[in-house]
């Protein structure tokens, strides 16, 4: 098996191809590297100019000083002679971000890249792509990719690690995607561990890179694009590997459509087989979702809540809106939870702060009255307590800040003590200050409401799938 | 029929509850009015002060000059004899904000509710409410209502007119729920002409609004978040009035779960009945969604589109990203949408574009190189042109704006003069100043695939409904 700590890990990186043109692709990875403070040394290969921006530059493979990884941006017909030019060089890790491989019609494309494979294996070099967009790598603040998502631009990689109760991975083949959860993710204060994107898998596959990443035990959820699995014995030892390690897999499998099927196959030359995937995912607790933000959404509320998933499909649903305490409920309907009427102690600890036109029954319509005087953290408290409930969905407006900062003490204690999950829905676009209180109490913020029922959903079962795979 | 001109278009409103303290609700409601430069009067009604807010306050309904509206916000049991005292004033319309009516548990709420319509309808006042949270006309820039999402802030109530292709009008019981609408709408740019909560509806239903509105013929698209029909008849004739009109009604009801059905008698004392809704939205192409965003999306859509309708199901995918893409396929067939192959001619033209690796096919896998060097907005020209589809989706990275900021004038061009709905999905968040492009271009941008390929389906579907209406 090749190293892929050298791959994700390198202590020198030679980018081939490398340009001083910040407009194109072959500038833009040089730039994009260059722009965070990647500790290793970069090294940029061209056969045209003696110094890009600001590095020197190397003429060929050949003259480099010792390096671990080669990232590969050059005309596909180079590929091959370069990535065996690496190998001579002793370079055991490679990504190549070049396309026109076996995604191309014709007999050319397809050729190269069994070329690499070769090359691959005769120096047992890691190698990811062809047709990728390279990887992230946010502890070593290593970005060999031309990703915009990348871009250094004001905001920090990663927020304040004070407040990061885990970290995630991306795996997708489809650069654009893969990026694109680290782009959705940002602004809910997801912290990305890495990114990888695998392209066309010509040697290693997403499922390699997954075993490695739950070996390393730092991460705590994994979001997969797969277009397809090369080799479903290694999804399957990493899937199993994931399930005893407690680490989900959220995964969204592209091409179950026939149009869908047929962009993979142009995509990345992948073939689907739908009947043998659902098997496999069902076997091993694999969580599916189609739906981009619902997946970085249960992302953040698995990582929020860590080990205090629910036991059951029962919800309490808390709301200071009695129409947004009704669409909760709908939404949780449609999730296949259960909201059964909370137990009558739990009802008239509740409803000593109510006025007479609030509902303790479930949905608990709090009223905003009841907000204004007592907080939002209370009730969800109260509501956790019930013995008829499984977790909690509290629903506030995040656009006054003014009901969340004032609950501030309470919201963290809330984090911190409930033992049950406790999910929020904002129904309004939530103030920046009122992501990062919930960020620092460790509470997860939905904005989007189905996605708050799904992830109860999906974590109670995660939890079953769970127990259910250490018993044996 | 009472006049609800006199409700949303009042020349002066009187307050009553008003309040100087604005961290109560009784305080928050002129606070909010005059934030925003309504040009009619405000009279505030106290008991206890002289002057609210800078405003010279009245002692009692019966010292008013005359006034159109009457804003109730006191306690319940106070309602009955103020709006009786309105309607010996000879003020035709109010609204009442307090709570503890019909949806309160015992007698006392439900007979108080029943007093207050004895009460509109001797003095023929039009009411809304009571449990309301008011409503916001912007072009009267009136918004008498404490929602905090109608803050006037930094940004304007409305989007640049010069830019404006139509305006929505959100109607909701919900108060809560209503002014989410208009939150979620602002930062794309949709533009609102009125936000209209109705609570109980103890007189005025949000059919009557629906009516009145639809009327008016200022307003493209209607957006109702419904918890019971008072009164089907009512809204059967909203419906094929706003049908007759091409304004489509894009409807969520809430209480469809049993848990939401016990929200919503909580919420609002309503009562629903699945079987009797369904059929009436099905003869009238009301468009159901249970998604907020996917709410606001839609009514962008249509808005942007206009009589741009899809005549059929049949749609062309294209996409700088070919993950994008199968992801944007796989969402379509879930929507109910067809991807045929496009037509060799069509093909033809398309390739002359493409790199070797890319594919014309349908998906269009564009490529990333393909963008740099055409850009986006002849792909989706040149999609549209063929024969086998009726609409298209063009999927692009907002993350960096330079190949659409430099697609300036196509995209402009393309949303002037298409004849089929184009459609852009973007992976990533797109930064301000290409939502702001797209905008003037009038091409409606989601960030959700599922809402695009939803949005497509229901404006086809409308297409048929509306004709078939028009034929008797």
């Amino acid at each position: 098996m090749p190293d892929i700590q050298k791959l994700l890990w390198p202590q020198s990186v030679a980018i081939v191809g490398a340009s001083s043109d910040t407009r194109g692709l072959r500038g833009r990875i040089v730039q994009i590297l260059r722009s965070h403070p990647y500790q290793g040394a970069i090294y940029p290969v061209s056969r045209s100019e003696a110094e890009v921006q600001g590095l020197k530059a190397y003429k060929s493979v050949a003259e480099l000083p010792p390096a671990d990884l080669a990232a590969l941006i050059i005309p596909a017909k180079f590929v091959p002679q370069e990535l065996e030019n690496c190998g001579r060089a002793g370079i055991k890790a490679a990504i190549i971000l070049s396309s026109g491989f076996a995604e191309e019609r014709g007999e050319t494309g397809p050729a190269l890249q069994r070329q690499i494979q070769a090359i691959a294996k005769r120096y047992d070099m890691a190698v990811s792509g062809p047709n990728g967009e390279g990887f992230t790598n946010t502890a070593a603040a290593l970005c060999p990719t031309f990703s915009p998502a990348m871009d250094a631009g004001d905001v920090p990689l990663l927020p304040p690690p004070a407040r990061t109760r885990g970290q995630v991975a991306v795996i997708s083949q489809s650069g654009g995607m893969g990026y694109a959860f680290f782009d959705h993710g940002r602004p809910k204060e997801l912290s990305f561990r890495y990114i990888v994107t695998t392209g066309n898998e010509a040697c290693l596959e997403a499922s390699d890179f997954a075993e490695f990443i739950i070996d390393e035990r730092k991460t705590r959820a994994i979001l997969m694009l797969i277009e397809d699995l090369k080799n479903p014995a290694t999804f399957e030892r990493a899937a199993a590997k994931a399930l005893r390690a407690g680490v989900p897999l959220i995964v969204n499998r592209l091409g179950a459509s026939e149009a869908g099927a047929r962009a993979i196959a142009a995509h990345t030359a992948a073939r689907g087989n739908d009947a043998e995937y659902r098997a496999l995912f069902r076997r091993y607790g694999v969580i599916e979702s189609n739906d981009l933000d619902e997946m970085v959404d249960i992302a953040s509320a698995f990582i929020n809540m860590g080990e205090r998933l629910p036991a059951g499909h029962r919800v309490a649903i808390a709301s200071s809106s009695g129409g947004g305490g009704a669409w909760v409920a709908d939404a949780c309907a449609l999730a296949g939870l259960d909201m059964p009427l909370l137990d009558d102690a739990t009802r008239a600890r509740i409803d000593v702060h109510l006025p007479p036109y609030g509902c303790s029954q479930n949905p608990v319509d709090v009223t905003a009255q009841a907000i204004h005087e007592r907080g939002y953290a209370e009730f969800a408290r109260l509501a956790a307590e019930s013995p008829n409930v499984d977790g909690v969905i509290l629903v506030v407006t995040g656009r006054h800040p003014r009901f969340l900062l004032e609950d501030r003490e309470h919201l963290i204690a809330l984090g911190r003590e409930t033992r049950k999950p406790v999910l929020l829905w904002s129904y309004t676009r939530p103030a920046a200050v009122c992501i990062d209180l919930l960020s620092e109490a460790g509470l997860p913020l939905f904005t989007n409401v189905h996605n708050c029922a799904r992830a109860m959903r999906v974590m109670a079962d995660y939890r079953v799938a769970h127990e259910k795979f250490l018993k044996g």
